[in-house]
């Protein structure tokens, strides 16, 4: 019989789903589990965008350019000039999900061996993307005591070898829901210039900012051919099922070689970039009731974390994570617990154990993500499972 | 300003793509260009399943499992016993097109500078894919004078390597229509046991067979380790846009590798599996017609093709492609000229040359494949412009 490869081997399990059987236990049981473990948004998919493919009327579901359908990259244009991000349908390549554009940035610009930096706690699917493209994903550490901020210039300075070829941010992040300031991105503008590093950054949450304003990599004068933003509908739009994502840049040489690999996959979707391309005509205040919304579960979340005894919340900028300290020996065996062995009224809730989101071995094992994903309500309750679990975990590490 | 990686450069542009700018300027001045070039089809996509996705009521689109909807893969188990293939629905991972099954099983089962071989001519995307996957296509070539029946046995001995992993077919195939018969399933067998191989099956236009029944490389008995099979939706349905595949096989090492990349990925798209799970419900007699079509189309192709003088086209068994000889000295220049410099009562024809479906340099130079992929009167058309165009052709290698 053949074996599978080494890469195969090393390809890591997601940190999330290895906790998915004993959710699905505790359900069995009749136990209600409220879901803060992924970032599948509950807010409804807008109705005009789903409509666009439903009342769709082609004959043949062809395949589209590789590049995306012409009409859809012009009209993304028109969307990022909102963002005073100015490109043109041509230095738009539309992909799978914003996980093809992560993989397409990869294979593009980096050779095996070569080395991104990225601030850790960081997306862990960047390490399965990393294992395809043979690169290496070397960490610095962000720190919870002040609110996941960009690590040191420093920090980087000494991460830094021959074989670094990139800097890679989540911007605002996933899983620490920190922005990124304008000072913090003008650091990382002159890290890549004076290291010649392309700066890679993955904005899927751009609309998603309550505490200061979103500054894109694309707003970094002087930084054109460095910059590469990886992108997605899935967030925005509550589309994570359309697969559509994007790959933008101004550099025409990696443009040229990413549609190279657009080429070889020959399309992305056609139904979604049809979502896609209404979604653009969205009105202008649709984000406004969508933020309201994540802002002030946000709010609620994060003050009832930071009221149980020994918890400690930062207040995310963005996105629509949370990342919390609380008073545990170890994550992974508490969200498992939590599942497998408390109820509280007959409900518990499943997080996502931090260690998943780092590097370096025995960060985050007193740290959670929490993905506020449901409404206030349930949020309500499962602060509430969560505060009373705290109080009988027998692997709790401070005195009650 | 950096550099794009070695990577980005060695992968190779599409051969088809390249000539686009030519047809485009034909049509410009108003020449009327037949598409015989790329494996879009003309049929209509079946109107039940772009009503399911029509009429589809959700109101989230949502992520859906990474290994595709269970109730899509349950489905697809029907769909795979009308052929004799029975698997569970955990045997199949639904990928996104064709495309990712053939990534997933190179990534999944291969490593850096492992070797797979491939009869040539031979589908040019795999070159992509390998680049990406870092491994390498041995090539055996098969014979226009055979039909590109499988090469001998003893030309794969001779191509095994200690660092030789896989076979990989497409059957029906994809460049030259042929279908490989059961004993030629079971030279391959034999191979792959002897060699400890895998044994990569893309099996995209299973439906499309004229002359023969297509025998699965899952039909083959003992070899369940070993059979990867890629698949789509794409040719089947005239599903392109869609981008629904399947990677399916029996070795559950493999599954649990490829579920690893898969969840990198986080989903297949939504709306297309929804299509493609109501293509399972297709009435029994829908191929019927289809076949019957491009039975037509290919009868009357190849016919004409040989009909002219100095042309050998072997009556290809299955898919919808045609490999011709013409008497012409470089099939690249030729597929240039035509569309360039040749019209025929304001007419010309966009073909494929072979050269690109070759490893080996200096084949396909004297061949093109033509695509079936257009109505009877079209291909009347298409064929009479070809006949004229090469009377004309400078380049011309034949006495007239």
């Amino acid at each position: 019989m053949p074996t599978i490869s080494q890469r195969g081997k090393q390809m890591p399990s997601s940190p999330i789903r290895k906790l998915v059987p004993f959710a699905e236990a505790a359900k069995k049981k009749g136990v209600k589990v409220y879901h803060l473990n992924i970032g599948q948004p509950d807010i409804e998919t807008p109705k005009p965008i789903l409509d666009a493919v439903r009342h769709s009327d082609f004959k043949i579901l062809e395949y589209s350019h590789s590049a995306g359908n012409e009409s859809y990259r012009r009209k993304l244009t028109e969307y990022y000039k909102r963002f005073d991000i100015d490109v043109t349908h041509n230095q738009i390549i539309v992909t799978t999900g914003g996980s093809e554009a992560i993989l397409f940035a990869f294979m593009a610009c980096l050779d095996p061996g070569d080395e991104i930096i990225v601030p850790e706690p960081f997306y862990a699917n960047y390490n399965g993307f990393a294992v395809e493209a043979e690169v290496k994903i070397k960490t610095i550490t962000a720190n919870i005591s002040t609110g996941f901020a960009l690590p040191a210039m420093e920090d980087f300075e000494k991460a830094i070898t021959s074989r670094t070829r990139a800097i890679l941010i989540c911007n605002p992040n996933n899983p620490t829901g920190y922005l990124y300031s304008e000072a913090e991105m003008e650091v990382l503008k002159q890290l890549c210039l004076k290291h010649n590093l392309y700066l890679f950054s993955d904005e899927a949450y751009r609309e998603f900012c309550y505490t200061g304003k979103h500054f894109s990599a694309m707003n970094l004068e002087g930084l054109d051919n460095n910059v590469i933003i990886m992108d997605t509908i899935s967030k925005r739009y509550s589309a994570c099922g359309g697969r559509i994502g994007a790959f933008v840049t101004k550099n025409q040489e990696v443009l040229d070689a990413t549609m190279k690999f657009a080429q070889a996959r020959l399309s992305p979707p056609s139904f979604a970039q049809i979502a896609g391309e209404a979604a653009v005509d969205l009105p202008a205040d649709y984000f406004d009731g969508i933020k309201a919304e994540y802002q002030s579960r946000r709010d609620l979340l994060v003050k009832m974390l930071n009221d149980i005894p020994g918890v400690f919340c930062p207040n995310p900028g963005g996105a629509f994570y949370a990342m919390a300290q609380l008073p545990i020996d170890d994550s992974d065996k508490f969200c498992q617990w939590i599942l497998e062995q408390f109820t509280h009224d007959g409900q518990t809730v499943m997080m996502a154990p931090a260690t998943g989101f780092y590097a370096t071995p025995g960060l985050g094992k007193n740290e959670v993500r929490l993905a506020y994903v449901l409404n206030l309500e349930d949020i309500r309750h499962a602060m509430v499972c969560l505060a009373e679990a705290l109080k009988v975990y027998p692997g709790r590490t401070e005195i009650k």
